[in-house]
Parts: C-alpha cells; structure tokens; sequence
C-alpha cells in the first residue's frame, strides 16, 4: 500500500514537472488504439491482413516526445524500409536463379554479410548520431524479407503491404504528434537557453550581497530559500547532452511558430557551450560564498565596489540577452552592460596597482585572488557570450532593435568610438574607452548555419595604459596587462579559445 | 571515388579504435544468419511458421555490444514479453464475455488505457534508466496480442508461438555474447577507471616541467607530441555518461573472470565523479601552462619548490592507485604520495607567510594564486580519491596488500600518527605532522554497495599552527587556516562536501 502511495506520488511529481507528458501518454495512447482499427475495419483487414501488425509496431517505436524526434524517427524508418525492401527483393531475385540447394546457402551469406555492414556502420559517429535507428531497420527488414521470400513467392506483394502499413503507422504518428498539443523540440531548445541565461543572470547579480554582506543568523527558511534560488544554474552545468539532443531532433522539424525550416540550431549549441563555461566559474564561486568566513570582512571590502559591478553588470547584460532571445530580437542594450562591466574590471586592476593589499597576508590572498580571477574570467566569457548571440540573431534573421549607440552597426570593419568612463570613484584624471577592432555584423549568408561560432570568438585582453605612476616600486612597467586568466573548466578546449585571432583592446 | 574512400578511411579508423567492433559485426551476422535459418530447417518452420520472424527481430533489436547490454536487453524484452502476453490474453478473454458489438470498442479503450499509462511510466527516471526497453516491449506486445486476437481464435498458441521464438532469437544473442570474443562492460568500466587514473597521473608528474621550464623553441613535433600526450586528460572531462552506462551494463552481467556477480560498480562511479573533479581543476591549471607567458619566470621560481612537489607527489599517488586497480589490490603505497604531497602544500604556505611574494605585482598575483588555489585544490581531491579507491578495494574485496606503516589498518576509530616532517626547507624547526580523525577502515558490510562513497568524503582543512612569527605584520593571528579552496567546477555540490563531517586536520 505504501509502495503504491509512492508511486502515485511520484507520477505525480513527474506529471507536475512537465504537464506536456500527460498529454504525450494520452496522444500514444489515442495514435495506437486509432491504428488498431485496421483489425477491425472490415475492408482494411481485408487488404493488409496480419501485415496491420506493423503499423501497430511502427507506432509503438516511432512516436517520441516531441515532433522532431518523432518525424526523424519515421522518416529514418520509411526510408530504411523502402531500401532495404528494394535490396530484400533484389538478394532474393538473385539467389532463385542459383536453383533450390544453393539458394538458402546463398540467401544466408547475403544476410550475413548486410548484417555485419550495417552493424559495423552504425559505429561511425556520424551514422551514430542522426540514422542509427535507421540502419538497424535496415538490417531487421532486409532479413525478413530476403528470407520471409523463400518461403512467400508473392514477395513483391509483401514488401507493398508491409511497406503500405508502415508508412500509415509512421503519418498517424506524425500528423498526431504535429496536430495535437504539439512539442517542438526547437522551441524548448529556444525556451532552455533562454532560462539558463535568467539563472546565471540571477545569481551574478546576487553574488554582490551574498559574498560581501555577513551573513546574519535570520530567518533560516528564507536564507534556505534564498539559497536554492541561487543554486538553480546548477542545472545549467549538465545541459549539454540535453541541448545537443533537442538540436539534433530540431533539424528534422518544418517550419513552425516563428522557427524557419532552417534556423540556426548549431549556433544555439555555441551559446549553450559558452553559457556553460561561464556556469562553471559560477560554481566555483558559489563554493567561496559558502567558505569564504576565514577572509575577514574588511580585507574583501577592499575590492568591493569593482567586485560587486562586475558581477552584477554581467549579470544585468545576460539578463538583457535572455530578454532579447525571448522577443526574438536582435538588441544591442546587452553591450552597455558588457562595457561597463569591462570598466569595472579597469577600476579592479587600478585598485589592485594601488597597493591596497599590499598588508594582506599572502594566504589569504589565494582565496581572495581566485575570487577576481574567476569573475574576471565570467566578464570576459559574457562578451564572448553576447557576440555569440548577436552571431545567432543575425543568422537566425531576429528583428534588429538599435538602441546603444556604442556599437556601429553598419557594415564598417573597424570601428573605434570613445566613450567617456563614466566610473564614480574620486580619481579627477577621467580614462577615455575605446573600442578597437573589427565590430562585423555578420548578415553574411556564409554565417547562417552558425558553425563558425565558437571559433569567432574574440580573445579579449585588457590592456591598462597606465600614465600616472601611483606608485614607485613598480616602474619596470607603466604597461600592465591584465590577461584574462582562463579558468577554463569547461568542455571547451582552451587552447582554441586562445588561438582564435582578432584581438579586440580596450585602452583605457 | 573519393567519397568512397573517405568512407574506407573512415571504417579503418573506427575499426582501428576498437579492434572488438570488427568482432562485434560478425558477430551480430552470425546469430542473423543462425536465427535465419529456422526458416529453411523445415520441422522449425512447421512448428513455427511466420512466428520465426519474430526471432530474427529479436536478435537484431536485442544483440548490443557488450554482454551486460544484451543481457539486459534480453531480459526487458522476454519478461515485457511474458507479462503483456499474459495480460493480453486477459484483455481479449474479458472483452470476448462482452458480446460481438461492444468487444472491439472495449479492447479499443484497454489499449488505450493501457499505452497511456505504459508511455506515462517511461517519464520515471528509475524505469527510464533499466526499463525502458522493457515497457516499450509491454506496449508493442500487449497491443499486438489482444488485438490480433480479435481475429484468430487460436490467440493462446500465437502467444506461446511468439514467446517461444522470442526466446530462442534472445538464448542465441545471450549466447554468441557470452561464448564468442565477449565484451564485457564491467571488464570495460575496470580498464576506464584504471586509464583515467593513468592520463591524469600523467599530467601532474609532467606539470612541473611544462610550468617552470620555459619552452625552447626546438624540434616542434617534439612539443606537439608532447603537448597531445599531456592533452590526453581532455577525455576524462567527458567521461560520465560513458561510465554511467557502462555501470548500468556492468549490472546485468553474470560473474566473469575476476569480478563477482554484485561487484560495486556503483562505487566506480563515485570514484570516477572525483576523477572527474580532478579533471576539471586540470583543465585550467593546463591553460595556464599556455597562457602564463607574462608571468616572469623569476616569480614563478620562487614557489617552484613545494608547487612541483605537488603535482608530482599526486601524479605519483595517482599512479599508484591505477596500478592497485589493475591488479586488484588494496595497497596503500599511494598514501605515502599523498602525505608527501600535503606535506608540500604546508611548505608552500610556509613559504607564502615568509613574504616571499611581497615584491610581486598584484596583478601577477592573480594568476599565480590562481595556480596554488588549484593545485591545493587537486591536493585536496587526491586524499578524497584514494579514499574512495580504498573503499572500492574494500567493497569488491581486493586483496589487501600492506606497504604503508604511516595509517593503521586496524579498525581504531581514532588515530593519531606522528610523522616527523622530511622536507629538505633550510628553516631548522622541524614541524610534526599529525593526522588526527576516523581512521575507518571500511570493511564493514553495509558498503559493500559503496553507496556512501561521496558522502564520506572527508572534508580537509590544513591548519597551520605557527608559533614563530616571521614577519611582524600579522600579529592579530599566529593560527591561520589554510582553508582548501574550493574551486568547485565539478558536477558535485560543493556544498555537500562541506557538509560532511569529520573534518581531518593536519596540525603541523
């Protein structure tokens, strides 16, 4: 009784995770008992007979969860059936002519050598990842066929039969899965990446008062809850495979909503990858919130200001890219954040030149500096982010929305505007910003597959042009480089991130 | 042409990376070619005429590459088979009571309902994981039996019919598995874990060298090869889902060689989640091996000592646990190398509290510290693996293999090991290692599972004791904890980590 209570509970539980499941069970069940008809209608059993099974199975293994699944899964299934149906017949003819004792002996090794093929195909990662399913129903109906014939001779009328029920099983499914409540795999992918930019959004603008504000001992459920919210783009790091099955089931899909035929799917892959990366930084600064109590308070708030802008600027420019990915349009506001959380990091490294920890003991120091390490690295992983969305806007054809004007927009390959720092901190001397390099907009055609994304992205390096010497010991240079230090956690091999040219300098 | 031959190219290469590919497609054509000829013997096929087709289904649905897969393949679809063609009966029984008219709408609703809630069930992450094969059988059989039935009368012998022959096609997949060249996943998961251990042994023994030696510009295949070979490690980033199906495979099969029918593949995974973790942290220590090039050498030098240390004393502890593992013993050699390697790790802060880095540049520190804060880090990971590793070996019952006299082996709760510090620093006050904590050796039954794996992570905090202050600065306090610093970029939740208890503490 307490093991059925349970098991309620939990469809319950997965019912409420995603009420679209319920409404998949009813429309098997439905597509199922609709092809079991053929049984019963007179006329149509008449025509296929026992071959109505196979309509009855095709739905069974056909009918996935969402339509692209569903349409990849039939369209591999018919086209496997028809040619090796073709082929069946073909073994078949070929091994009559060799007369009755040869025959089976021939019609075996034909067998054995399509099995052993096929199989040994379906290793190739290629093959693997879009008609795997198709080559195994390759194998099943040209051994049924080539050897059912031996016994039928009315094997042409067979493989019609079979070939007819398949494919009414293989549209039922499909037409059902298009026409009922449908589940676009492009749309959730749509939707995923849109939500996992609002949780990494949400914890960087949180990280400020997590990390600098001591935590008093209140309301334990709200700190809980607090918490759990914060923890959300925990589900960000183990997207991948998810993403990747969504993308692959998103090709096979038609034009749908607002998705053209062929949308840019690959490039939601870049995104994603990136999103993730910038996840994992994440992570490891969510275990120095939790650690951090041996850093005393006064030391971090040395570096408060740079520290909290940079986050939370970051966290505001992803928040805009979500928001732009939803409307579907393609909006510049997301790069005033990423400039100012570039200036942020400038005021960091002023700070740091300053001498400010120069009596802060060095093992304290290591936790502090992987803390700006790491939020160095998501600064910079959120403009490669928010080229890579602008990289998927424009081949996925978004309605362009100019509103910053510190981004040409025209086709012009260099462009430098400067900008006033517009920071608040007491220094008289005012920094000019300018952005250096090669601002593409990519509308051109080469790009709209996207596969070039990843391999784009800009390595950004902060050059500090420091004339005022503050102070005198470092003299040796008035050149600081603060190279982004790559903690690159991540799936993505650094060294590609590294060797990818264009430059982009922001002299301050 | 040419893209045939791109396709050879590519057969060889994919044949090339496992040989057992090659041995797996003959295979799959010879249990075909067998199960075929049940059509040709003619008592078979009198017995059981189109029904034989339903074995050459099964084999190729059902024959996967390791014996765990098919086994557990085998097993989902005669069980599902059984059970639906039980239950199908039924239906068609109950539905035949109701009269001519109303018995094909009630068959209708019982397929119905009986698809729904099937479909519903596969959204179970339990079922999902080792059932799914399993109810997808039930739907396809049950569906196909209780309305074929509403044809043929003889529904009881089409049901043993089809049974029979489904176990006949399974029985010859299990066996061909089992008795020709078998791969099995638990032998596979075994040499994966082992391998893993060995690509990143290999990289931290090999770190010092890439780090601290600047790179002759020599024979440029030399460093190509060199670095490819360093790289190696990439491939455990992605390793889980690799080692989670493996483990799910491994479960299905029977006692082979050295592992016994419930060898704790569960614990496997425990350990190759910290491996993985581990991976992780070298992923970014290996960008800065390319990535460091502003940081003067000089700087570097000076903390050349105990960072080499290190690396290399984990590299080392590593590869002595790969060997264990591969020769199925307990040994406990590798926990020297983790002594040796926390033993660096104070050096190392003691060599911070000296103010050796006070000349450096803040904003080279930021990396540099970065450096240190992973390879605490992979300190850190490397105690927890070993101890996992000693759970494993415990858990599968290893022979144990005494080498170490610095842990007792007892079943003392609490130990307390002085060890006189061997580090070759010029200070002439020698510190004393104490290892104080639960020195469990966990021979107990209840891991035999090795369920509590993660959880009993020990949580490690290096307490340095300091007594002589060097520099006169840091007089608020002569106790400063070197708290590991967690850079968290792993699938686990470092808040977990924290949360387990029994904290070790090295009071040196």
């Amino acid at each position: 009784m307490e093991k059925v209570r349970e098991i309620v509970r939990e469809g319950r539980r997965v019912g409420n995770e995603d009420p679209r499941r319920v409404v998949h069970a009813f429309k098997v069940g439905l597509a199922l008992a609709f092809v079991s008809s053929f049984y019963y209608y007179q006329p149509l059993y008449d025509n296929f007979g026992v071959n109505a099974m196979w309509a009855v199975m095709t739905v069974v293994v056909v009918f996935e969860f969402s339509v692209g699944a569903t349409l990849g899964k039939g369209i591999n299934r018919a086209v496997a059936t028809l040619v090796a149906g073709g082929l069946g017949i073909g073994a078949h003819h070929l091994a009559s002519l060799s007369g009755p004792t040869v025959e089976p002996i021939l019609l075996a090794i034909f067998v054995f050598i399509q099995a052993a093929l096929s199989t040994f195909v379906r290793f190739f990662p290629r093959v693997k990842a879009r008609y795997d399913y198709g080559v195994l129903i390759f194998i099943l109906t040209f051994a049924l066929i080539s050897v059912s014939g031996f016994r039928e001779d009315e094997i042409l009328d067979l493989a019609h039969k079979r070939l007819s029920t398949v494919m009414m099983g293989g549209v039922s499914c499909v037409l059902i899965s298009i026409f009922v409540c449908p589940v676009w795999a492009g749309q959730d992918l749509h939707s995923l990446l849109a939500s996992n930019f609002d949780t990494l959004a949400h914890f960087l603008q949180e990280f400020g008062d997590e990390y600098f504000e001591a935590t008093e001992d209140g309301d334990i459920k709200e700190v809980e809850k607090r918490r759990r919210n914060l923890e959300r783009y925990k589900s960000v790091l183990n997207s991948k495979s998810n993403e990747e099955a969504l993308a692959n089931f998103a090709k096979w899909e038609p034009r749908h909503s607002v998705f053209r035929f062929r949308h840019p799917w690959k490039q939601y892959l870049a995104v994603g990858a990136l999103l993730r990366q910038c996840a994992y930084r994440i992570d490891a600064l969510n275990s120095y919130i939790n650690s951090d109590m041996q850093i005393p308070m006064d030391v971090k708030k040395k570096l408060e200001e740079p520290l909290r802008r940079m986050s939370s600027e970051s966290g505001k420019s992803m928040k805009e890219m979500s928001i732009s990915l939803k409307k579907m349009t393609n909006s510049y506001t997301s790069d005033i954040h990423v400039v100012n959380s570039q200036s942020a990091c400038k005021t960091l490294s002023t700070l740091l030149k300053s001498g400010i920890l120069n009596d802060v003991e060095p093992l304290q120091m290591i936790s502090l500096m992987t803390t700006v390490s790491l939020l160095i690295d998501i600064v910079n992983l959120t403009e490669k982010i928010s080229e890579s969305v602008h990289e998927l806007a424009s081949a996925a054809k978004f309605k362009n929305k100019m509103k910053s004007s510190s981004k040409s927009d025209a086709g012009s390959t260099t462009s430098a505007v400067p900008i006033k720092s517009y920071e608040g901190d007491s220094d008289d001397h005012h920094h000019v910003v300018t952005i250096l390099g090669d601002v593409v907009t990519s509308n051109n055609e080469g790009q709209s597959h996207g596969e070039s994304s990843v391999d784009s992205c800009h390595h950004v390096a902060i050059e500090i042009n420091d004339d005022d010497s503050i102070h005198d010991k470092h003299e040796e240079d008035s050149n600081i480089h603060v190279q982004t230090s790559r903690v690159s956690c991540g799936h993505t091999n650094a060294s590609d991130l590294l060797n990818s040219g264009d430059i982009k300098k922001i002299i301050i």
